[in-house]
């Protein structure tokens, strides 16, 4: 059984053009102040969505834009669909609740005949995916591992209110989220341009915490409901990630042994534009390279990780270092990852 | 690192009192020719449902429901909170989409510090959670998982609709469906009354096959969509899954090396109390004792195996084999599991 697991490839898929501040302001006809307002409080610039904005139209699910991203990342590990041993999604929005959206990727994919799993969480699933994927392998159950994480927000969008009237803890949830997928290979052995998974956990911390963000589903019976779709707890949140973004990179250093300065890349938690500039700041890496995502794409949950990774391995060729960490304030799961390139050759 | 998992102890949590068919066709007015076509074709006496069917209150949550089973099997394991380093839960029906209904589980067990998963996945979930629960043991990391599985298809029942009108597939899924959630304690050394999982495997075989189970959510945009919430292709599944069910025993006895006089117990599907009698039939062990809750607990989804477990472990003692088999109708996936008692002194 091996000893260590290795990331091949990273890949993403984005749904249409980026959609900025201005777009959306003009979309739903807020004044000039609300789009500073977003930009000083909240520092996203633009998000793609798989929405079409005028009409409320879904353009695309999360099987479409997850095949995308897996196709490319096995594309650029070299490894066809007939290799992979396991496929493993991470998701808070499933386009149904039967059948798993992971088993129609992999039906899309032209992968069969193999262990697939699709784990319900919220920002912090892109690691707990990676994770089951690295213990499929630690078990020695697999040797190649298609690992994928999006979501689709889209459908909660409702094109028809009258956001003006809508209160701020609502509103967030306008301007925060995107949508996109990504993919990541991993792998029992090494390959040109891989990264080697020095250590990765998640954790959760939830015991006794209300939860600080809520995403609910209906079904026929609740379409009466007056519960709210979303709620975000943006306080608690900006009060926790932060220290828990501490705490997780202080244990990746002390598992790993590395010290401040042996961190090359720093992959921070990606909640908006704002929150990961005051992340990074209060970490105190300065030699560190901060590998964002936030600002172009949104908070794309499940899909962070692997936007963050698809820009990260090239930089991390010769032994270069790389540390992430994602907080997940639904229930509070603090997870990190440390990660080592490979070669010296690698793109 | 472990070479073999066990498990320890399983416990099972079941809404209500039963209800049997006659209670459901007094309920819905429905004639007593109703009755005897569900007698005669679906063969399932009687279900546990988190509702109240007078006034269609859904009366217990997936966490309530998983909670009790997992503070059961625990007490039967004589294992602490404080001593589980893992909790993965399958369903097909988390309570919200975010917080992931594991968490509100631990949280109320007192589980904390530790990693959690939830999958997503229909019938075969139990499977897949105990596949989760067994790469983490084996990877060597942790000793002690509570592994969780259950439904509360509740929500999608809709007690005001004149059920009279209704066309079969759809009918199918009230007397179908049972809600209940069930637990298991996997260890990496054995214990009192365990069993060894000799092998265990989950295989996605959906390659251009058309669902044969879809379950839908809506979120608030889809309030007024006319999509059918659940949709069964009954002649997919009694075509599909006995031939599958045979193939997954004939894979387990190649794996393990047993003969069919070796499996003491057979752990069947259970779409049905009809089909799974067909399926027995189909497979030929007459020697082995089955071990079904489909008669009295409807099909409970991401529980079955569970209950299944809960009655197999005491009968396991002193070596005896037990082979399990679950077929995941809605992109289809093949599961399967063979267990052998521990020790010959357990209850």
């Amino acid at each position: 059984m091996p000893r260590d697991v290795h990331i091949l490839s990273a890949a993403s898929s984005l749904p249409g053009a980026a959609v900025d501040n201005a777009a959306l302001a003009g979309r739903f006809g807020m004044d000039a102040l609300w789009e500073q307002w977003v930009d000083v409080f909240i520092g996203t610039r633009s998000r793609h969505l798989a929405l079409d904005l005028a009409s409320g139209t879904v353009t695309s699910t999360l099987a479409e834009l997850a095949s995308d991203a897996g196709g490319k990342a096995l594309a650029a590990a070299g490894v066809a669909p007939a290799e992979v041993d396991a496929v493993v999604l991470a998701t808070a929005t499933p386009d149904k609740l039967m059948p798993a959206t992971v088993n129609v990727v992999a039906d899309r994919l032209g992968i069969d005949q193999v262990r697939s799993f699709q784990l319900q969480s919220g920002c912090s699933g892109a690691v707990q995916a990676l994770d089951v994927a690295r213990h499929i392998l630690l078990a020695g159950d697999a040797r190649t591992v298609l690992v994928l994480g999006g979501d689709v927000v889209a459908r909660f969008w409702d094109v028809h209110r009258d956001l003006r009237a809508a209160a701020p803890q609502e509103l967030v949830n306008y301007v925060l989220f995107g949508d996109a997928a990504g993919a990541a290979v991993l792998s029992a052995g090494p390959g040109p341009g891989s990264a080697t998974v020095r250590t990765l956990f998640t954790r959760l911390v939830g015991l006794g915490r209300e939860p600080g963000a809520v995403l609910e589903w209906y079904a026929p019976a609740d379409r009466d409901t007056d519960r709210p779709a979303a709620t975000e707890d943006y306080k608690a949140i900006e009060r926790h990630v932060p220290e828990m973004t501490g705490e997780v990179l202080r244990e990746l250093l002390e598992r790993t042994g590395w010290k401040d300065g042996d961190v090359d890349l720093l992959l921070p938690p990606q909640l908006s534009g704002r929150m990961t500039r005051l992340i990074t700041e209060r970490l105190g890496l300065p030699e560190a390279r901060e590998v964002s995502c936030v600002d172009e794409a949104g908070n794309c949950g499940n899909a962070i990780v692997f936007l963050q990774l698809e820009q990260a391995l090239p930089l991390l060729a010769g032994g270069r270092r790389a540390a992430g960490v994602s907080i997940e304030s639904s229930k509070w799961i603090k997870a990190g990852f440390a990660l080592e390139g490979d070669g010296g050759d690698a793109a």
